[in-house]
């Protein structure tokens, strides 16, 4: 399959730099690759970024079907680019496909068409300390019918974003609502798959969260309201005396690329680390006998995002005096170095673009 | 709210009556509306049915927050025109906004643009046995930002589709295979709402049935797979002696119109009609001791679908020799007639358009 590559005319006024937000802006192309039944995937392309047409039949409206991933390239001191471990965010885009009966991707040729795209659309990756772009890969079903069955055409997307900071004012800890109301996710459903469905149905917890303060919720499991499973749109993380713990990947969590990361990254530096069921209750009790270190969340948006704070049933659980502890700030520093290029890659997780 | 009606120039062909299928075809016009945070739900209009544009960013690819209905208008033998329950729907369309969190709409209202756009229509109803127009309101989020939390601005859609009998060949029984791996939904899920994202996670269930000759999959609970929730995308009924049994609306199931309507129906009729948990091993017991006399799913598309096998760890367990029973039967023809005129509508159900 050859990319052909149609370039815009007149390029877009980039963004201020220090007004990026998140996912507001996009760059002007984008990368897009057509699916059919009969035909497999064909006709990789970048093409201006620009609206599509569709039917209002379309089964993305109605059925939804459709999965996505997201990871970010940086730009390093010495105007290199860098990717951190996409293999595996194209790896697990053909989990989620799998799950969602859409067909598998031939992931290391995404991966080549994606940096072609990054290699033109340089000038957009922002400078600033904590800035980056954020690439959006995504799959939607195409057919224009109402059927109730998987999809037989499909179209993949990259589209990209410049995005500021998630730190402006510095890495600080947050409120985290426990939610035992609603549920995430359970055992033989979606949740270990970052498709479109998952994020919607968790507005309403996280909408009510935010009217009482809170900047996320965690998730327990759905069957017992017992175990812990994410934090938002995040994995967490518990460090108990000097042992860290994380829930284990049971078939309802998203398996994080930051998560394997940091457990690769704590192994490395011989803290242990268990991969467990983890119990709201077990970690009530570690909070009350002054053993819950630190809390943390972690994903490619925030990379860490400190707990200072859990309510559970309208009780009040303050972790490490809402300070970010310090082996959360060591992981977020040694993470953010590899990624930017600032520390030497001994892992050999980032990958140059061009 | 005015409605404005903006016509096409030039109507399309019509779809050969006998090959309509389900949801292949479309008919001339649409409704639509839209909704800004400052506004409300504005602009409500009749228009030319046609593609949407979208930019890729929508939020409606990346995270669904998107909800429907299903309904239908059928031609009464002396032309008049009949909805079954509508304003059903549309409260139905607003418990599942307030699952997804998406703004409510008035739903009288949205009913008068319904009777219009099919007034519009009428030609576009079929006459055949068993024929109707189906209806499909959707909304979707259309901010064009990555965030993960609420739009702030969607659209409302209401499409026409011409569609064709359920059963060409009359009715029949059909084999289900019980689903032990994959759930459907769970209490503080999204199962009780018509959201998008609930029917493409079934996917790879309903496929793996299919490949083994299954018409159907046969959902338990996601907590302890051991009660019966529903049925493809329909609601079950058992008939277990004289006494029939349908799951109860536990926080997993889908409210049913038809399920509904049936339980008032068999109520009617004398016949004893329970809404309570219902165990697959109480339906096998039931089986073993010849009790288990039918079994059927509901809804809008088939009516009433006899359930003829049922396949649970690999045991075959063949209902009513794959017959359709008397109850389903009668069921099936008095809905069916009340819904198309022959029959008197003692309940009130149905509302004539125009
Ligand atoms: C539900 C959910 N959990 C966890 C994560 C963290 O995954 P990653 O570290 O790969 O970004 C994400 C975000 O990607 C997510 O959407
Ligand atoms: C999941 C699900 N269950 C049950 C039903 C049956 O509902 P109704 O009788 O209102 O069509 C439907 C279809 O509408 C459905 O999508």
């Amino acid at each position: 399959m050859t990319l052909t590559i149609d370039k815009v005319k007149e390029l877009k006024e980039k963004p201020n730099p220090k007004q990026l937000g998140f996912g507001k802006y996009f760059t002007d192309h984008m990368f897009m690759m057509d699916y059919e039944r009969e035909k497999g995937w064909f006709n990789p392309r970048i093409k201006p970024y620009e609206p599509l047409s569709l039917d209002p039949a379309t089964m993305v409206f109605h059925y939804s079907q459709s999965v996505f991933e997201g990871l970010k390239a940086y730009r390093t001191e010495d105007d290199r680019v860098l990717l951190f471990r996409p293999e595996k965010n194209f790896e697990r885009l053909n989990e989620s496909n799998r799950r969602l009966s859409i067909p598998l991707v031939d992931n290391e040729l995404i991966l080549q068409y994606l940096k072609k795209l990054i290699e033109i659309e340089k000038e957009w990756i922002p400078k600033e300390e904590g800035t980056s772009l954020y690439i959006r890969p995504f799959i939607i079903p195409t057919d224009t019918n109402l059927r109730v069955a998987p999809a037989n055409t499909y179209k993949l997307m990259i589209i990209l974003s410049p995005v500021g900071s998630y730190y402006p004012e510095g890495i600080h800890p947050v409120s985290i609502y426990v939610e035992h109301e609603y549920t995430r996710a359970v055992k033989g459903g979606t949740g270990t798959a970052k498709t479109a469905g998952n994020y919607s149905a968790g507005y309403v917890a996280q909408e009510k969260a935010a009217q009482n303060g809170f900047a996320q919720v965690l998730w327990l499991d759905g069957m017992e309201k017992k175990y812990i499973e994410e934090v938002g749109s995040m994995n967490v993380f518990f460090r108990i005396d000097d042992e860290v713990v994380t829930p284990k990947l049971n078939g309802s969590i998203l398996p994080g690329i930051t998560r394997m990361s940091i457990i690769e990254l704590l192994k490395s530096w011989g803290v242990p680390v268990k991969e467990r069921l983890v119990s709201m209750e077990e970690i009530i009790e570690a909070y009350k006998n002054n053993r819950l270190k630190e809390a943390f969340g972690t994903g490619t948006a925030a990379v860490i995002s400190p707990i200072g704070e859990l309510n559970w049933h309208n009780e009040q659980y303050i972790i490490n005096n809402k300070k970010t502890g310090e082996l959360s700030k060591k992981l977020y520093e040694t993470i953010t170095s590899i990624q930017t290029g600032s520390m030497k890659d001994t892992f050999n997780w980032t990958e140059v673009v061009k």
